[in-house]
């Protein structure tokens, strides 16, 4: 397989590392350069606890885009810089691999379409678990024959917000497909409010929040006499590498822009 | 073992039925009359369904209580019927075994204290299902060393009230020995109303609702690092049956009023 | 929509019954005959414990086929009859549904070229139960992305086959798709024999079986930080109708002969 | 609360940095020193990655004894060392706590009498996790009323050995108390070998390999239309310090030798 050449964008954030790591151990992987907000003319390897890849760090985007030969731009920034850097990135024809949710979709649009002029490739992911991703799909899939869905999603109890987004996000996908139904017996009754969890499109979304939890969700399908259960655990932010490298694969081939990374997936 | 001579009062029901069935497959259990609102003087063997069992019926509660020899009263008839039984039973010297709720505590004052003076015991259980008995016993235990719980309760979408009643049972139980704690992040909200659940003393309740699903919880405990769980799926009313019998049995040895199934297992 | 015209054959066993309800309770599904080893020229709702449907019962297929103008054969027979059944049916031009294992490829293939001469549809479906349709295809869909795979199949211990007919069938599945790997630690070792499981081209498959129990399967996907599990849970026969209430109304558009619920579910 | 005075001794470690964590967090602990293979003279709070605590490290076990006034001593070192540390420890009346498998039934008896003899507490816990306690707790408590028992273990695809050492000491406890029984179908049969798992007891023990999987554990008990599960995840090491943590607090009271914190668990 021919290699791929990289540029990370954030090397020393927790995701950064993780993708450093797994462009080391990839043989068909190989990083050209990094951007960070620091440590500006170093190499990766003088950086301590960063893996031993003499990769040289910029700065200045700009500057790393024209310097370098890369075939990909990884970025696991911020929403703000992240846009900046795809945009640069396109540019200069080097395709871009992002993890962020911060395009509206007017900025979407405009990308899609110099990816299209380009014809090279971009993936904008907002979630790269793999196994996240398949959940929602396959939830999509089954509310077209079970429209009785209640999703259970149970995080650690530093979250502040309730649902996760994941759970909204599966919601709305399934509300796509599913026959509109209020579900539960029409005349129940809460005694304690809130038991029956939040509603959406009258499915219901119920928020578990414990220590010790990390991120986890199933969607339950019921039908007459039988239960079908989709359960994603995510319980290590190294999930979120192999969603990471099956887009860096895809995105060689792509001549336009992906929005998320259930379609790549076949 | 010596045999046990057991009335059984409200046989043609779903429990009933259950009940005939067990006492017909129990060697060391013998029905000796049962108790009906109608089919008097025929015998159990002669009502198409009931298994054959030559036990005669009686529409007449006291009647039967004089005329037959009985250990155990089996009630499983409505909670005012039970009531009435019971107080019957024990004038009579017959160790009833109730599954009702019924009661009130002024009643239970009254029933324990006879109990006592006649030396015979008394078993009125909520619940008869072993399993769930149990599930509320370790919840509480558990909830000494984890006072981070959440509870989620799944029954069919035939079910009117939310939470449930053994959920509820459930939340009080811990109550009684969790240092109170106002669970989840001080600061977190709720996007959509209701995700985060019935709120019971801090712990929060969720109730599912599906067709296929038939009655279950889960107690989850967090704390550091760790979740334990604790579940119980009631998937046939069969399940009842084993708490049964272990009532009959316990009844035989105790001289007081028992509330509850919790209190007769070890 | 336009009523579908049903030849049920099989009314009185447990599938059947199950089927008649469906019938009776669905709108745009007619009732014309019944074909049964008994009964024959007596009504179904002339029979204790049938709905109350005004059907003929015939015990000669043929005639049956002959006399009454239907759309649809279902067969919920044995594998045996429901062949000679099926053959039958496409001679009188009637779409057969028939939930069967009776079939060897040989007679598959000719029974597909003659429904392909007619024009007319065939749906033979070795599970009806559309969870557990879903949950196969979904396995083999996530199989791809995480060739690490095991099986953990639940049901109650009167079972004397392990493991079930379904996990070997969703091991299959997945053996198509998935690269070939030999999962867990090249050096593990089991202290116990048998503990790892079953070996199925490298997946492990796990068979549980304990009184109360029904009829469960997940499977379990992992990689790096992360777990996707598909359960489905079937807790009574009643699970099957949903499946054949779609079977009855694909086989109406169809003119071909589809073999697996999978094919009809998109 | 006074104050309870304590020796670590392995701070390097995973389990002694977490360790270090707790002591600093919790208010009524106080680090009095450290013992440690090298760093002899230092102060925790001078080793990178340590808490800012000013204790002073000692390489000689015994001369910290001597020197040092405490109360209690954590020894999270090896077997061998800690097993050194514990009979030291006794000599000079400070008490141990001991996360170790390292010692024989003859030195616990030893180790025994010489606490007895002194009046001080000595605890002995080959697992710290509460939860993972909690769980071998309850599912011997439900043995009794279920004697029809599966255990599930789950862990990571690097373990070497199976069933894991938490499984067969699961079963062991219940076998203590379950009434002998083989379980399944005595006629089932295995079409795939290993397919039932391993036997212990006649129980069955089925333990799954992933990556992405960590340590977990549930235990299923069946009986007539009822399932009853017990699980345990433990997902980080922090997990054992909520054990660490009550086992300080527990053996300040103690005058004799507890082995296993189960028995310090109401």
């Amino acid at each position: 397989m021919e290699k791929i050449r990289i540029i990370l964008a954030g090397p020393r954030g927790k995701m950064g590392m993780e993708a450093l790591n797994l462009i080391y151990q990839t043989e068909h992987f190989e990083l050209q350069a990094a951007i960070d907000r620091k440590n500006g003319g170093k190499l990766i390897s003088s950086i301590e606890g960063l893996p031993p890849i003499d990769a040289p760090i910029y700065e200045d985007a700009e500057q790393c885009f024209k310097e370098i030969d890369a075939d990909v731009l990884l970025d696991l920034t911020t929403p703000e810089v992240g846009r900046i850097h795809t945009e640069l990135a396109l540019k200069y024809n080097i395709r871009p691999v992002v993890g962020t949710t911060g395009f509206n979709e007017q900025e979407l649009k405009e990308l899609a379409k110099e990816a299209e002029e380009k014809g090279i490739g971009v993936i904008i992911a907002p979630n790269f678990a793999i196994g996240a991703v398949l959940m929602m799909k396959f939830a999509q899939m089954a509310a077209k024959y079970f429209p009785d869905v209640e999703i259970i999603e149970q995080h650690h109890d530093q979250k502040l917000d309730a649902p996760s987004g994941t759970a909204i996000k599966t919601a709305e996908l399934i509300s796509r497909v599913r026959q509109e139904k209020q579900q539960g017996h029409p005349n129940e009754k809460e005694t304690l409010q809130g038991a029956r969890g939040a509603i959406f499109n009258g499915m219901r979304i119920h928020s578990v929040r414990l220590p010790g939890l990390v991120a986890h969700q199933e969607v339950l399908f019921g039908g007459n006499g039988q239960i079908l259960t989709i359960r994603h655990d995510s319980l290590h932010r190294s999930s979120f590498m192999s969603g990471v490298k099956l887009a860096i694969e895809k995105v060689m081939n792509l001549n336009v822009l992906v929005y998320g990374l259930e379609n790549i997936i076949e």
